[in-house]
């Protein structure tokens, strides 16, 4: 179940307000679990740092402009579920993560999932480029992973 | 199933995303609907503004503090639900809404609920009384839909 | 606006619960207002029938195996939205939906989305093809809004 | 922040998804987090079961009659919160779970809740005692963790 290309993970449990009448995980939810797994890597990523303090001093917010998932089996209430989440690619302006969604218990593959982010600058409300300083950070640390995967 | 204390309604289909494991809304999600219901009071009582517009030049924020369900009868998808709103009280600085969800097509009455918001300065983020103007608004508008009712 | 090839629309306005503290619609709603649009259009392609009803004497289920949205413009709390929704593929199995997300005042493209559907045995849980008359319907249903829409 | 008569919590990280366009966490989703504590209460009161097994062979189901929330403070995006849980009131066929978030960093309380579940003969959808081994069970628990917070 772990991929050694994804570094990242965090594990829920499916919340009885996360099915649906099929009794299953409503699908879009596993866009809110991707969620959780991109928050998670930015913990990793800036460590010491909130949330509001990764934000601070920065002019530029970002914004979802793509999301697709490809449902593999479906998730029920109660389920311990493990998200994977790496940066798949960085573009110019752009930061695309991919996920893998699996089921703890039997390594069942549940969903896997893309999403691609653009910076906006704040002022312009227009697209611009992703601070070097933060893409080195990314290259960085998935390089770090990798190599971790590696030696592992 | 009409409720002549109840002066505006608001009408939803139940959306598969708000049915659970159980076949049966989310419980939750009835304050969802009563928010539904609460924003269309507004809009009756502001007619002609947009919600920016009547936020615009206000110096306060509401926020609600309480929040009470009653559950009466499950909805189910696809279910056509009509859900009542009225001020029940207004204080000082409180609005209290109270609300009826029924089944349209039964009149099976669903969930009946209850919500308090306060009014809170933007500057000092404390409570603040609600303006005169608007408390004189809902007492007109409340009285006016009594009246009809009564006439109607 | 409106677009010949979309035969199906359904309006919703923007509930606070659907927003986010970016102040824009959360990107995983969109799926919803998509499930929206979906049950309309099957509710006017079997007309007289209700959900259930058209589920009763089915030996099969559909599943959503993939969703994918583009993002194009955000919407905000209590904006009119349409979603419009036609069937964009029919496979052997598998039904694929195209969705587009527009606001109604200004007409702005606000998200277009796609969403592939699997019908599923009841009794073998394994894929099963789509029902002729089903398979019908649907081409018929199509085919009339298409010489509508070039009539219109 | 640790209460002793809350025997059981569960700590939940705000998601992006809960938050709305006043940047707090939208007042339904407390009774989400309600749930995944009375989750765990169960878990906690059944150990080696999961939550099939302790489903299979009942001939009850319950549903939640009851919910209210007294909000005390916002949440916000990636606040840690920590959820106390507890069976308030054991009825003939009603059981009171009473609640309490508070944000763990600074012990902020903000959220008391109460929720009533009734038990429902899954043969007659009518209200029907709980059985006498689940009420001697809660009622164990709650005294061994009663003892254990006077002994702690």
């Amino acid at each position: 179940m772990s991929d050694e290309r994804f570094g990242v993970h965090v594990d829920v449990r499916v919340r009885f307000a996360e099915t649906d009448a099929q009794g299953v995980v409503y699908h879009a939810n596993f866009l809110v679990y991707c969620e959780v797994a991109r928050t998670e890597y930015f913990r990793a990523l800036y460590g010491e740092l909130t949330a509001d303090e990764r934000r601070h001093g920065r002019d530029y917010d970002t914004t979802i402009v793509h999301a697709a998932c490809d449902y593999r089996a479906p998730a029920r209430f109660d389920d311990s579920l493990r998200i994977w989440c790496r940066v798949a690619e960085l573009g110019r302006s752009s930061l695309t993560f991919a996920y893998r969604v699996a089921r703890i218990t039997d390594e069942q593959l549940i969903c896997e999932a893309r999403t691609v982010q653009v910076a906006i600058s704040r002022a312009t409300r227009k697209s611009t480029p992703l601070p070097s300083e933060f893409v080195s950070r990314v290259r960085a640390f998935e390089d770090s992973l990798s190599a971790g995967s590696r030696s592992a």
